[in-house]
């Protein structure tokens, strides 16, 4: 095996795929990278057996060969050479030897034979959409949020791909809040999966300035994103999704406008003497005719109170985890923002003013 | 008690002094600041008992009086407030209502009694010198890393300020490593106290671009920074400091020099091996005529060996923990650095080529 490529060509791919080689106790081989050249064709490849990562290499020379060796160690030892010159990776045996203009270094691996079978995609039954990647990116950073940590729930550790009227949705929900995304419209083919929250954020991570689209390909139980010169497959998660539709509330009679900045503030300065209490409540109410006011009452420590002026039909009360509140706020991203109230025991709808294809609902706390 | 005063000019202020309040279950009003209006002058003071630090801040319009209250809760609320408003705090009983704009907000505070009383400067008695804050800081960050964080050896926890031959050099050493610096040239007074690390790290932190110079005043027991309209005030470590001087080998007769950015690129690749084998050491050589080598060797994982070329006049070889060399290497400012080597048992004598005012010792590791 041997390869010659640019330092910032090999750095930027090994930062990339070296993020999930985290490694086992009892398998030790996944702090590895697997360096693959076939056929003058390079792949730098780490898995942690629910996914895998494989960055295409475009490398000036090359020969064919298979090693692996300590992806962090390799890529921190690559991104610390000077920039701008060339690195030359060649293997004997186990070993791999660098070399760049007056640098050089050994590091010891282990044969690919002890690495992992990857899982592949099987191509002719793959369910296949595109999608702009700034789409994508946003969409997955808005729905991703509410996906829960709980891996006695395994289904919500999840984002929910899922079409319905011929639009490819996505949704996650931890119990408290939920997130939904009209991801594609118009799609010819039918999805109902659930893909790990953990893959999609590594998915995130390997977007880059160059890329323009990614392509997802489902089978039974495996998705693959492809971003271009990264692949990501990962295992789908084994479980049925609940009926999220169902949570959204329908009868949230009192819309109110608010001017994002404006409501981002307001709830920062809440959130200071409520995370400081113990149930990290704040109340939000409307008051006809223009008031809108987000409170916190924190009686150890003070109280705050701000007022922001804006057209309200009808009273209304909710108390909502202030953090909850914060993390909505983030990914909404319009300078207008539509809150939907309706009782006090009735989830808090939060969507762009104009553009309604991201729903974000919050549970009411009942303090 | 009342203030009116710019978002800004406060939440800077605040955000300073705030660092210092980290409170103490014993003395929760540790975690306050107390804010004092004396005769128009305002004056906001958090104090760990060991310091204090004070900012003298600038209104536009007050009335006196005194009170505390949470520092890190004020100190974000105002950082949250709109840029450019005037913000007003006035207190009333043992609370303090905020107002700006349309932002009102309570916090409750308790009297100014139970604030512990702070030590004062006795002005008379006092040692001054003043000294440039660039200059100043760049001497503090190069020593204050080499003071130890081993509290059962208190004098090493310190950095020492000592007067010789009509200099006053500042010096601090954890016994592995010992960092000296001639910070000011024909003083008249003398001193010879220890300044704890930790207290002059909040001097560093306090210091702003529009500071120009800072005075140093010392009592038999306190020093006081003067910095602008902020002042910090600690105690003195009440030890003897070991004979630093006698550390510095005398007979290292063997001088290279090096480009800084080619030594710490050749450190930061030997000590990528080097941090993951048990010693965490590399080994510096020097070969005459012309080379000088920086080597790992962590067996399991492989071997890393860079040579630079440079004038050598006799052959030498040291091993040192590598962590120790990369911090030197980054405190050390000039483009060449002098290293001068003895025997494998004398330390590393590390300075810059041009101002050999700053001298940075390594022991080394005879492994």
């Amino acid at each position: 095996m041997k390869i010659s490529v640019t330092q910032e060509k090999l750095a930027k791919a090994l930062n990339n795929v070296s993020r999930v080689a985290v490694g086992r106790v009892t398998l030790p081989v996944l702090n590895n990278v697997l360096i693959r050249v076939d056929n003058k064709k390079v792949s730098l490849i780490t898995t942690n057996l629910d996914m895998a990562i494989i960055d295409f290499l475009p490398v000036s020379d090359s020969e064919d060969g298979v090693i692996t060796v300590p992806a962090k160690l390799l890529a921190e030892f690559i991104s610390n050479l000077p920039k701008g010159e060339v690195v030359t990776i060649e293997s004997k045996n186990t070993k791999i030897t660098i070399k760049s203009g007056k640098y050089s270094s050994t590091i010891n691996g282990s044969p690919a034979d002890d690495f992992p079978e990857l899982p592949e995609i099987n191509e002719e039954k793959a369910v296949v959409f595109k999608i702009g990647i700034d789409e994508f990116k946003n969409s997955i950073n808005q729905v991703v949020i509410s996906a829960s940590n709980d891996l006695t729930r395994p289904a919500l550790t999840g984002v929910f791909f899922n079409t319905t009227d011929k639009t490819l949705s996505i949704a996650a929900t931890d119990g408290y809040r939920l997130t939904e995304k009209k991801l594609i419209k118009n799609v010819k083919s039918e999805v109902s999966v659930i893909v790990p929250a953990t893959s999609l954020q590594e998915v995130l991570r390997s977007i880059s300035e160059d890329m323009e689209e990614v392509e997802i390909s489902f089978n039974e139980d495996l998705v693959r994103f492809r971003l271009g010169e990264v692949e990501i497959i990962s295992k789908l998660i084994d479980a049925s999704y609940p009926e999220y539709q169902k949570l959204i509330p329908k009868d949230n009679d009192i819309k109110i406008i608010l001017k994002r900045d404006e409501f981002i503030r307001v709830t920062k300065l809440a959130s200071l003497f409520a995370r400081r209490s113990a149930s990290g409540s704040i109340t939000l109410e409307a008051k006809t005719p223009d008031i809108f006011s987000v409170k916190s009452i924190a009686s150890e420590l003070g109280e705050n109170d701000s007022i922001i002026t804006t057209d309200v039909a009808k009273d209304a009360k909710i108390n909502l985890n202030s953090r909850f509140l914060n993390d909505a706020l983030n990914v909404l991203d319009e300078p207008e923002i539509t809150a939907e109230l309706g009782s006090r025991t009735s989830p808090i709808i939060l969507r762009n003013t104009k553009n309604p294809d991201y729903t974000h609902i919050i549970m009411p706390l009942n303090t």
